[in-house]
């Protein structure tokens, strides 16, 4: 047995999580597994990160360059997030032949292609298990074990917090900016929120996890982003009425018409399991052509969470290395060339909430409007609510299957129309028994 | 690349969903992972079984050794389930320097050391995947994914039979034995339904599960059974009524008085992740001192979900063969070696159901026995039911945290006392706070 070393490059929230682990555990890993680790450099801006997770001085550096050219390291673990210098970091770590391990899915949402293809050929890994759905082992389960299968449909709560401010919303009937605020106070939400509520952070995840479950690439670029801060109490309770939960889902279908990739506030099935996953806890539901319908839940987020993965991921490395042999190098990645399905093709149903005029014929617009753009209505009801006044009242649209680009066009036709004094909210009715065409029947 | 051939023994329900799912999907496997998998070997009874899967005449037999000596065969897939001759076969394995990969769960279950050991010894694997939980990925997670953390809690719905039965119980009001009946008649629960509903099956997979989770050796026989035959559509809509639902879980806690291991009917709180899981699907709660508390969830049972984790098995172990390398040796199993706690010493929350004689001082007398066996009531709860009759009664007793033993001797006594004429069911509510002792604070 050798003892395998590490390099940790930031000691923030998730870095001091690993750096703790490691070293609580460190005798756990060498009688179990046979495995020695040892944090022989880290990186961080100030040596008391460093202390206060118990690593030793003569580790400590305030300059990556040390970590990526010592050459006794064997894995480097990049947890400083953000494009720079990250992207510094793994090319120097590749050159000098060493594995890195990573959560940063920013970058991998944007570049995991080219950094996959730099790792192979030079010969060593890039993981990134902590990249999506923190501690929950999805990363993996789409690399190794799910392997046999076409995965036809990965649909994830992939934002902690999102589903903190929707599952609050639902059970107190708040309203968002109420919610927002709070879970700003906790620490739940940072403050400047975007990333998680505009859906950059899921749309990421579901790039990584789409280009690894299908095998081909899937840039955060390709996925279609709408956020949950049009979100009203009033949809939620709406929504729940006609038996669904909304909730910011990742969703990425293997569809024949080629990869289909969004992120956005999603109305499903108030019995699906997606739906049961309440607070900060994530879940991402994958459904395979053999294994069927399969769903993987636990904390996205969280120090010590997170750290389990990256710890996992450096374990999975150290294994061979500490009985002498080398990890395979990174396999060829996304050989699939499949076309990313442009948003505009997507067919859904909606639900549609629009304050209109309170006014004879007003409505005979409305529905004349959606049926100009080829949109017919399964149900209109009008709500008896605060937000109703003397000039204009709130009126809940669902639609049968329609095609987003007339959708779309029927909103904006809408916006405009005296008969509409505001298209206060245009939200995906997602077909959950479509995820799972194409599944075998045993 | 070259070929990794595979044999397979077995071509039933598993053995012929894993033929198909290969030779269905071979081409996928050269594409996406450069893995070019050929069934060489197949062995049944019959020709047909193999023609109805696409198996080549030359690859059929129907004696196992013929799978097992052919020089070819780089992996030998056993899917006959039983005792013998699968000894036999991965004795034959091993000592040929074969790698083995099984859903065998009854004979691993009591014998996964011994056959660890011995493909240990000839530098080969045996790898389970399909064991526990069908096609969901919980063996390789807990052998990899989540090996940064000490595990502190699995508990499953592992067999699918007595969920789907339950389900029912509680969807429908319905009695064990019609649903039972009407289970067996669609095919879902066995003639003889005893390796599920008495819960052996259940006990195997805990013991699998407990092994590679705590790196400890549990066998089935360390592990407490108690099945469904009880359970009654009274005890369903009584706990409901408690806030509970009742689920039929296979518990594993790693405590610092030593390993619990038991099946049983479990009262858990109705808002539970686990308590969400109906039908036929299985999951798997798991948790770790770092990653806190995480499910998985899928298709316990049926031809492809099977295959699926088989197939996964199979192509984790032929990705180095495909490249010229070799898979590593199976690990040293199960270095820690944890004393297995005794049933009697379980704390527990119990429900228990009697039929109490209908006379004055008869409850009385049932508090006193559970007093002088120093067991606490917190709820006594006569039942108006059709059981109720002039002479007995049903009453419902909650207790507070008593100890197994105390509670058996109770039980004991009770059925032998005048005033109770029967004592119906004694099940356990499950303190699922105590699952997350010893998690990390982050």
């Amino acid at each position: 047995m050798r003892t395998v070393n590490v390099g940790i490059i930031g000691l923030g929230t998730v870095g001091g999580g690993v750096a703790r682990l490691i070293l609580s555990h460190h005798d756990d890993y060498v009688a179990s597994y046979g495995i020695d680790l040892a944090i022989v450099r880290a990186c961080a801006l100030e040596p008391e990160a460093a202390r206060a997770c118990g690593i030793a001085d003569e580790a400590f550096t305030t300059d990556w360059h040390d970590v990526v050219c010592d050459p006794s390291v064997d894995v480097v673990v990049e947890l400083i997030g953000g494009e720079h210098p990250a992207t510094e970091i793994y090319e120097a770590a590749f050159a000098a032949g060493k594995h890195v391990v990573t959560a940063n899915k920013a970058l991998l949402g944007r570049h995991v292609e080219q950094f996959a293809s730099k790792a192979r050929e030079n010969g060593v890994q890039l993981k990134c298990e902590a990249s999506c759905g923190g501690g929950i082992p999805i990363v993996s389960t789409l690399e190794r074990d799910l392997v046999g299968n076409k995965i036809l449909t990965i649909a994830g709560i992939l934002n902690g917090t999102t589903n903190y401010i929707l599952s609050r919303m639902e059970a107190e009937g708040a309203d968002y900016a109420d919610v927002l605020a709070d879970a700003q106070a906790k620490g739940y939400a940072e403050a400047d929120p975007s990333a998680d509520v505009d859906g950059f952070d899921a749309a990421s995840k579901t790039a990584i996890l789409a280009s690894i479950g299908f095998g081909t690439r899937v840039t955060t670029d390709d996925v279609f982003q709408q956020g949950i801060r049009t979100i009203a109490a009033e949809d939620i309770a709406q929504a729940r009425e006609l038996g669904y939960t909304v909730k910011l889902l990742g969703i990425a279908r293997n569809t024949p018409a080629g990869v289909d990739a969004r992120v956005h506030p999603t109305l499903i099935p108030i019995d699906h399991q997606l739906a049961k996953v309440a607070g900060a806890m994530n879940a991402v539901y994958v459904v395979g052509d053999a294994v069927g319908e399969t769903m993987f839940y636990g904390a996205g987020a969280g120090s010590f969470p997170t750290a389990s993965a990256v710890v996992g991921d450096i374990l999975t490395l150290a294994d061979p290395i500490s009985k002498g042999a080398e990890p395979l190098p990174e396999p060829e990645p996304f050989k699939q060339n499949l076309p990313v399905r442009p948003m505009d093709e997507l067919e859904t149903k909606y639900y549609v909430r629009l304050k209109v005029a309170d006014r004879v014929g007003a409505l005979a617009e409305v529905v004349g409007v959606f049926a100009k753009n080829d949109i017919s209505i399964s149900l209109i009801n009008q709500v008896e609510d605060a937000a109703s006044d003397g000039d204009a009242c709130s009126v809940i649209f669902l639609t049968h299957k329609a095609v987003e680009k007339n959708m779309q066009a029927a909103a904006a036709e809408l916006a405009g129309a005296s008969c509409v004094s505001e298209v206060a909210n245009v939200l995906r009715i997602e077909d959950v028994s479509a995820w799972t065409e194409g599944v075998f029947e045993n």
